[in-house]
């Protein structure tokens, strides 16, 4: 699955060490001091070209945004919007978010935003999908207590699977939209895929859920 | 909501109490006496006219089936399947599904069905639906410990609210269709109204859920 490096990402994103940060490691911890204020902090895990991350980051100035990405290859797209925009409160992480506790420490993030991730139908392939449980665990690992998942799709075996996935870990269900974009539901931000998916009238659906008091 | 009685239905009733017992409450904690075989008892709440648990009972003869229906009209109506088809594993109540614990004794039951129920889309109406937390209360006083609620509807907005108020009531959901006339779900039986509105393209949506160990 994963795309070909395009040339020159390595020097681009070596260029870029105020957005995309070179030892994310030694940052565990402390990474309110990436941003330009204190504030919480919410996570994209597969931030793809980077179009959902970085317009929340603009409309929600009062939290601060790390889009986490393993693909170099879309890491380098989304740094082209992050240098448009020059955000204060984004930051890109290219790492994997099965390895989150290596990068922050408990606590750490507040809420993680999952957007149109890889439905691996496969059954064998059912521990990539990114609402597996050992997912949902590395995700309860640097989250507060009673952290959040939001979470949208428009593949219905994945948010079917992600619905009782999320609930056998023990996972509450805050609320369920079967069909977002004819919903009430407002302040939606559309990812690329969104946007392509919707218009051929796929069904987005999302939820909200949040992990128990342990 | 309630439909006026047919004439003739007390006495229809009064006549059958082979299959419509008359005073439930005398029953509590004895129902297995009902029956011809001593095995599991699945309840179906608001059973209407009576198809999907009659079907059932044909179906599973391993289990002893009580539909429950508030409405005297329709009663009579399921009644007169049941009468056509002398099961020894099915019986009707004529009873509330919010007073459950008046009729039968905690772990009597083993599943409950909620079929199609009324969806009350007002918010001011959330206490009437049958996925409500406080209906959620009553059936587990009369379940076994971590029994189970097989709900179907058509509805999406009762569906979200559903899976979003057991969920957190502490049910887990065990699985989820978003499209059960398309999946791979075997020996579903339809009710009177499931037939009329898939066929006119309307999704059905189905989940299994269980009850936490307390």
């Amino acid at each position: 699955m994963r795309l070909r490096n395009k040339p020159g990402s390595d020097e681009k994103i070596a260029k870029n060490t105020k957005y995309v940060v070179p030892n994310p490691e030694s940052w565990k911890g402390k990474w309110q001091e990436r941003f330009a204020k204190e504030q919480p902090i919410h996570i994209e895990v597969g931030t793809g070209k980077g179009r959902f991350i970085t317009e929340m980051a603009k409309a929600h100035p009062e939290i601060n945004y790390i889009g986490v990405e393993l693909q170099m290859s879309v890491v380098v797209v989304a740094l082209d919007k992050l240098i448009e925009a020059d955000l204060p409160n984004l930051q890109l992480l290219h790492a994997n978010g099965g390895s989150l506790a290596q990068y922050f420490e408990k606590g750490e993030v507040k809420r993680v935003y999952l957007n149109f991730s890889d439905p691996w139908p496969k059954t064998r392939h059912e521990k990539r999908r990114l609402t597996y449980k050992d997912f949902l665990q590395a995700y309860e690992e640097v989250l507060i207590p009673e952290g959040e998942i939001h979470f949208k799709t428009d593949n219905q075996g994945l948010f079917e699977y992600s619905l009782a996935s999320m609930s056998q870990y023990g996972m509450l269900l805050q609320q369920v939209w079967l069909d977002l974009h004819t919903s009430d539901y407002e302040g939606n931000i559309m990812t690329e895929y969104e946007e392509k998916f919707s218009s051929r009238g796929q069904r987005i659906y999302r939820l909200e859920a949040r992990y128990p008091k342990r």
